[in-house]
This record gives structure tokens, C-alpha cells and sequence, in this order.
């Protein structure tokens, strides 16, 4: 891929992209991927530069088959140096999973929308936040690092929009819980750039000297703005999936995560650092696109796919 | 469509989108749209409430046989009271066909990369500029409205970096032209938001009272975040294709100009107006997309089907 760059160009800072296509772009696809091939994929990952990576989910089997295989997968990890695997727990059993798999970093989310809420997990979001501190408390009890996530913090198909006074409420309470690092989440794609830039400017001044990530999807086309927007209020950190791979395969609009190749391309075209080779990464991208048999939403892989 | 606005929502002003999908959306198509097809598009555009539209180019019709009815619209066109039709004119023949067929409003450019302007026009810049002037001239005494345009702007895929100073340079000369005014192209979609709202801050302050509009493409997914940065740098002009239509259908990540839906949904979210009917832009999409056989770029117009 050629650099827009010009003789303005500067060096911006490091910008850390947390690989998320293992278990929320896996998540919704139909076909369950084998355990060996989510490995492969794992691996060329890491290889292509990526330093976290959240790569299951320890969620009700039946609810998310595809997520089955988590604890196999964190006994079959290769440790490498410098690289953090997580996984992503919702209530108390997934947690008691987590520490029995041996995990050292895991994400535990709750939803700033009741009515998803009430769906996702049949707690109300009071019920959901006493639930979350027992969950924290049993994590850290087990020395495991715990970032907290914050879902539809952004806006609801159900409900439309979130009171921002709520999501603040919720980053105060996970804050006073003891976690060590907070993601929002735009699990719907609603989010409009404007409003990330205001509401993560204020998420940041709660959070002090707890690290704040942004979790977004492109599902509609405002994926990459937000991230702009969000790094213009100070955030350096971001959820990301190889080849925006998410969503269903059926549906064209209903995409995933931001893609790593795309994110990691805009950051890099500006001068900002991420460690990330974007073309090893593209090539899982094509790998995966092959095995499932579509093409990812993603649309620098076939760019550089292109180029090689 | 839901809004993720909330109680922090305010009026920001009007943003003018430019419809141009009938021009640089259809023109890269192998099949040719027949003229009725066309006629019925742009009349339905004008009632989900475009008010600007460049709807054909003046240009050899063997090199782009998509543009050869360009005479044959332009006298078919309804006139509507408060809706502009302009059309695109690269040289001299072509402002002679479009004066002799009663244009009124005449989009002139040129390419801020030698290559590029070489390969499209067989004139290095200087030539072309000189050109140029003379172009507007002829367009000027038959009283058309004339915008200029600066083609590869933020960057060429066959030099690269295009050096800032240039674009600037051609900013002016085009003032110095007598234009009304001037639209940066990001025609390779090679621009990144921090590049943009540095040089339109440049180019805004350079321009004065001449309104400065941007035609962006999503080819590297990073168009709606050019657009956010544009706007902050002051820009409220831009130019979009209903569906994201253009580039080439066969090459997935080649797309066309931002999506008119996609463009207007986030504009709209942040509470910004552009008078456009999204659901009604939406339907032509889908009829475009029924019609050629494959499904548009933009990403808004199945989800608002899915409404409907």
C-alpha cells in the first residue's frame, strides 16, 4: 500500500490495537471454525506484529457455539513473550471457567442498555452491576487482570438512545470496583463522531490514570471517524478485528469490528505507530475469507493482497 | 433508521451534499445505463431533496461511452426551481459541448500529479493549467457558473505523496482564475484525516469568501472520517454518490465517492441538516443495485431497506 504521507508528516506515538477477531468476529458465524485453525489464525496474528489478543469467549456453549472450545484453546496457547490472550466473561460461571483455564487477563462487560441487558444476560442493569463486582472480586482474588467493558454505550436498537449521564455512572462503578483498564463499546455502530469525541473526553477525565479503550463497529460506514474522533479526545487504544471479520455473512451491512488492516493503515498513513504488519495480518484475512468462503468487510486486505 | 443522538444534541447548520453518482459513480461501469434509466434516477434524487446534482461529463465519448449522453440529458433535464444540474468538462471540446448545450453550472478540473494529469489528459500541469485558464474563460463569457476541481489532492497511486505546496499553488491559480468555486478531490482515497484537516484549514484560509467543497472515495474505508475532519477544519460542502456507487464491480475494494446515505445518516446523528430524505436516496440505490446486479458500497441503504 502507498503512504499518503507528505514532507508534513510526523511521529505521532504508539498506538496499541487489541485483536478481537477471534472471538467477536467469530462469534456470530454460523460455521463453527475448528480449534486447530483458530490457532493457525492465532498464530499468523502474532507473528504479524499484534501484542493482545482476545481469542474466546467463556459464554454458555449452547448460547455461542462457536466460543465452545475456550478452554481448549487456552491449554493448546503457545505463551510468547510480550503477547496478552484474554477472553471476555459475562456472568459468574464464565469467570469461574476463566480461572479454571488458567487465564491472566480477561474482559467482563456489562450493557448500558436495560432492554439489551435484560436479552443478553436476564439481568437488569442493577442486578447486572452487583453481579459484575462479585465477578471482579472473584477475578482479581485469582490475580487475574480485569478490564471492564461497557456494551451499547453509545446507543441501543432497543432503546435508541443512552443517557450519557449512565455510561458515566457505569465507568464510576467499575472504576470504584478495581479494574484495571475500561473499554466502551459501540456494539451497534451508532456512535457518531462528534459524540465520541465529547462523551470519551469525559470518560477519560473519570478514568485518570486507568487506561480507556474503544471498542467499535463499522456497521454503519462510521467506523474509522470514530476512531479519528476518539484520538483527537486523547484515546490510543482500540478494539480491532482481522479483516473487519464480524457480524453475519448473510446480511452485507451488518458488519464487525473496525478492521485491523484499515485502522492500522489510517494510523500508520499519519505517522502514528502500531507494531502491526499490515500485509501479514491481510493474509489471514484472505486465509479466513477462503475457509469461510466470503469476503470480509474489511477493505484494505485486497488492496494489499492486490499489491503482493 | 434509529438516532443515537441524546440530550447533548444540538443544531450545527446545513451541510450542502452534491449528488454526483450519475457522473463519477456510473462512469467506470462496463454497461451502459440507458438515458430513461438515468432521467428517472436523477428525477428521484431531486425528490429525496438533492438540490446539486452533476449528472453527466463532457468528455470523449469513446473513452467513456457511459458519458456519450451527456447533449441528450442535459436537453431531456426537468428544470426544477432550486435545483442545480452541473456536468464535468476536462477540456476545451468539452466546454464547447457543454456551452452549446446550455449548462449553466460547469465542473473544470485538473490533476495536482504530473502522472496522473499525463495519463488522463496528455498535458503535464503546466500545460493543463494554461488550459484551464482558457476553459474558464470560454465558460465565463457564455455566463457559467464554473468550479474548478484539483484531481489526486491528497495523493496519486503513481507518485505517492503529493507535495502540499502544489495543491496550494493550483488553490490559487484557480482564484486568480475567476472561479466560483473550488473542489479538492481525494480521487485515489488515499487522504487521512489528519492530512485533511490540516490542508483544508490552509486551503479555507487561502479561499476567503469562495466556498470550498471536498469529493472524497471510501477506497481505504476512510472516507465519512475525512469528512468529519473536514468538517472541523470548516468545510460544509461535500460530494457524494447515492449507494456509494462507482469504482468497479468487480474489484470489491475499488468504491466509488462516499455513500449520500452514509454521509447525510452521520450529518444527521450529530444534528446537522442537508435537507436529504435518506430513505428516498435509499430506494434508488436499491433500484441501481437491482438494475446493474450487484449490491453498491454504501452501507446504509440495505439497512434502511430492512426498515422499510
Amino acid at each position: 500500500m502507498q503512504q499518503s504521507t507528505t514532507s508534513h508528516q510526523v511521529r505521532r506515538g504508539h498506538i496499541i490495537l487489541e485483536e478481537q477477531g477471534l472471538r467477536d468476529g467469530l462469534q456470530m458465524l454460523p460455521q463453527p471454525v475448528p480449534t486447530e485453525i483458530k490457532l493457525e489464525w492465532i498464530s499468523s496474528l502474532v507473528r504479524a506484529g499484534l501484542k493482545r489478543l482476545q481469542i474466546a469467549a467463556f459464554v454458555h456453549p449452547g448460547l455461542l457455539p462457536q466460543m465452545a472450545d475456550a478452554e481448549i484453546i487456552f491449554r493448546a496457547l503457545e505463551q510468547q513473550p510480550g503477547v496478552v490472550y484474554s477472553a471476555l466473561a459475562l456472568n459468574h460461571k464464565g469467570v469461574e471457567r476463566a480461572v479454571a483455564s488458567g487465564v491472566r487477563h480477561l474482559a467482563i462487560s456489562l450493557s448500558a442498555s436495560n432492554t439489551h441487558s435484560l436479552k443478553n444476560t436476564r439481568m437488569d442493569i442493577e442486578t447486572a452491576k452487583a453481579d459484575f463486582v462479585r465477578n471482579v472480586k472473584l477475578a482479581r482474588k485469582n490475580n487475574i487482570v480485569v478490564r471492564s467493558g461497557i456494551q451499547c454505550a453509545f446507543g441501543c436498537r432497543y432503546e435508541g438512545a443512552i443517557p450519557r449521564e449512565r455510561v458515566y455512572d457505569l465507568v464510576r462503578h467499575h472504576l470504584d470496583s478495581g479494574v484495571e483498564e475500561i473499554a466502551l463499546a459501540d456494539s451497534t455502530g451508532m456512535a457518531n463522531p462528534w459524540q465520541v469525541r465529547e462523551m470519551m473526553e469525559e470518560v477519560l477525565a473519570l478514568c485518570g490514570q486507568v487506561p480507556v479503550a474503544l471498542h467499535l463497529h463499522n456497521t454503519e460506514n462510521k467506523g474509522l471517524a470514530n476512531v479519528f474522533a476518539a484520538m483527537d479526545a486523547g484515546i490510543r487504544q482500540f478494539d480491532t478485528a482481522f479483516g473487519g471479520l464480524g457480524g453475519c455473512p448473510f446480511i452485507r451491512s451488518a458488519t464487525g469490528n473496525i478492521a485491523t488492516e484499515d485502522t492500522a493503515h489510517m494510523l500508520h498513513q499519519a505517522g502514528f505507530t502500531t507494531g502491526i504488519d499490515i500485509s501479514g495480518v491481510a493474509k489471514v484475512s484472505i486465509a479466513a475469507a477462503g475457509w469461510l468462503g466470503h469476503p470480509l468487510p474489511g477493505m484494505l486486505y485486497p488492496l494489499v493482497a492486490k499489491d503482493n
